[in-house]
């Protein structure tokens, strides 16, 4: 049986695995009917330093919007936004989830502000107010470590500046579940965490945290963290948060039980960090077993002088979607990476 | 294990399960790459009388192809195109497609000429000869009964009909494997099948004959004919040619073994009949359990009248592809609809 509809509104490539091309396939493996609108139509993601093909502009998209509307088709269940270039296409699409959000009040929206990475803005600096004003549309956001800076204005360094972003997010932008996918797990970070949480191994390239908070619980003032530290694969792979994001949407189920230990939320990210890790595992060992030319490492200096050197090791390192498409299924086990209440983090 | 890379070329729709909707996810599920370009992005398919958004013009498409050029990323395996509107676009295409073949001499290329069906044409009548030049690029083609008339300028009334369509595909145009995939099973067409082929039930609604015809054995002066007969599921679906096309495709193993009852072709036809067969079901049986203003009958007086009418008809009858990815995978059995081979379709 179907699980319902979701509206994707996000990139697509004609190669590779990001956005829509690392979001549709799985959630279509798990049972959902994905209606697609694309934002752009690329050749293949930035990353390869040469990219190319039509963006949408906003009368693109709403002249896509306006039909389905006209036709009775946008009734999803669940909305999916991600990669979205540009003010003007971005405004359009706020406008499609408003009317979505107050004609449903049980969609549910999961919201990935794709802003950039690791320093670095993907998308003009004029989408940001926009991202902020649609935060209080959410039901969950995806965002990184350095969205959550750039959404909140917020340097985050240690645990009070931590609280305070989460804070704000919650508070100011009334963003009910939040999942930040990877944090670098630094000293200060490490420090602060319990012992149920604290990686009970090593890893040669340290480890990365994924933290829930949810506020959806009314009986209590403060919300319920939950997190869980992964090893982390080296190398950067792309389309990696478009998936997890996929995955959190499709395990997401606002059912409340008697499962005090996890939130809605954690329980759904649970199940996207297993999966993404699964792939993204399987991913690097493909990289790995690639010949030596096309597993070149990382080096800016040296790609610049040999751009084909850049473009081999992007080639290599596309998720291994549908060769781990049992992993999303669920049908192939692999380790199960379970997010764990996290006690005492609003402690002053 | 992946199978190989396939290049999709073909529609894309928002909403249900036409173009590229209908074949991607299947040969997703079938352990393929996909490298998808998408030749329009509209709302959702013609058939609900009003749809809208952007077509790819030959200039985003060349964009596309360009880069992917430079990337090193158009080395597919496999070839699949579709719905192409308009010669300029199509022409674009062809230029690839020269290219690719040139390059691979073993690319396997199903071409889809898709231009019309029932007696009218959705494409403009400049596509036709680029379609017709075009054709001796192809591995296999999967044209319906009117596309055929239209490429080979010929009627199909009688079996010397019939034959005189085929030998102007494979001699004329060079194509290798031809399936037709589905003809109305009139009288006169009955009436020359042979014992094994001809239906021992009957149905209420007729019978479709599917055809294939294999010119790749050099033994032979004349092609190969298989078919088979199903029962006819009343009402007009979409997307049933483009599953059914990226189905062949996906089952097609040039590899030749001792299988002397099937060639390469029909095989893959059997699995993509059976399978498009088992989807169609399944989706004729949820459009009959809909609320009745949901599945109004065909009736275009009506129609005209009241536009929903056809556009909830329209809605009921989307593929089930999603729900019946099982059949899709092979994991979930449906009646095997086998092509027996049509000894002395040549003979005099």
């Amino acid at each position: 049986m179907s699980k319902g509809r979701v509206l994707s509104i996000q990139s697509h490539v004609a190669f590779g695995y990001v956005g829509g091309k690392a979001a549709v396939f799985p959630l279509q493996c798990l049972d959902y009917d994905v209606d697609v609108v694309n934002t752009v139509n690329f050749s293949n993601h930035s990353g390869y330093g040469y990219f190319g093909g039509p963006r949408a502009t906003a009368t693109d998209l709403n002249a896509i919007f306006e039909v389905m509307e006209a036709n009775g088709l946008l009734k999803p269940e669940r909305l999916l936004t991600g990669y979205i270039p540009g003010a003007e296409a971005l405004f359009t699409v706020k406008q499609r989830v408003t009317q979505l959000r107050e004609r449903k009040p049980t969609l549910v929206y999961l919201l990935d502000p794709v802003l950039g990475d690791a320093g670095k803005l993907y998308v003009a600096a004029d989408v940001i107010p926009i991202y902020r004003s649609m935060l209080p549309f959410s039901t969950i956001i995806t965002p990184n470590w350095f969205e959550v800076e750039v959404l909140t204005d917020t340097c985050m360094s240690d645990l009070p500046s931590l609280r305070k972003a989460l804070r704000i997010l919650h508070e100011e932008y009334k963003v009910p579940n939040i999942v930040i996918s990877s944090i670098p797990l630094r000293d200060w970070l490490q420090e602060c965490l319990p012992e149920n949480i604290r990686p009970s191994t090593t890893s040669d390239d340290g480890f990365l945290l994924c933290i829930s908070s949810s506020a959806e619980n009314p009986n209590s003032r403060s919300s319920t963290i939950h997190a869980c530290a992964v090893p982390t694969i080296p190398g950067y792979f792309s389309g990696v948060g478009d998936l997890f994001s996929a995955l959190v949407l499709a395990h997401y189920e606002a059912i409340t039980d008697s499962d005090i230990k996890h939130s809605p939320v954690s329980a759904a990210a649970s199940q996207a960090l297993t999966k993404t890790h699964g792939i993204l595992s399987l991913t690097h060992e493909h990289a790995r077993s690639l010949p030596e030319e096309e597993r070149l490492p990382t080096d800016e200096e040296l790609d610049v002088k040999e751009p084909m050197r850049k473009i081999k090791r992007m080639r290599g390192r596309e998720l291994r979607l549908i060769q781990g498409q049992d992993i999303i299924r669920g049908t192939k086990e692999v380790e199960f990476r379970e997010m764990q209440p996290w006690n005492g983090f609003w402690n002053p």
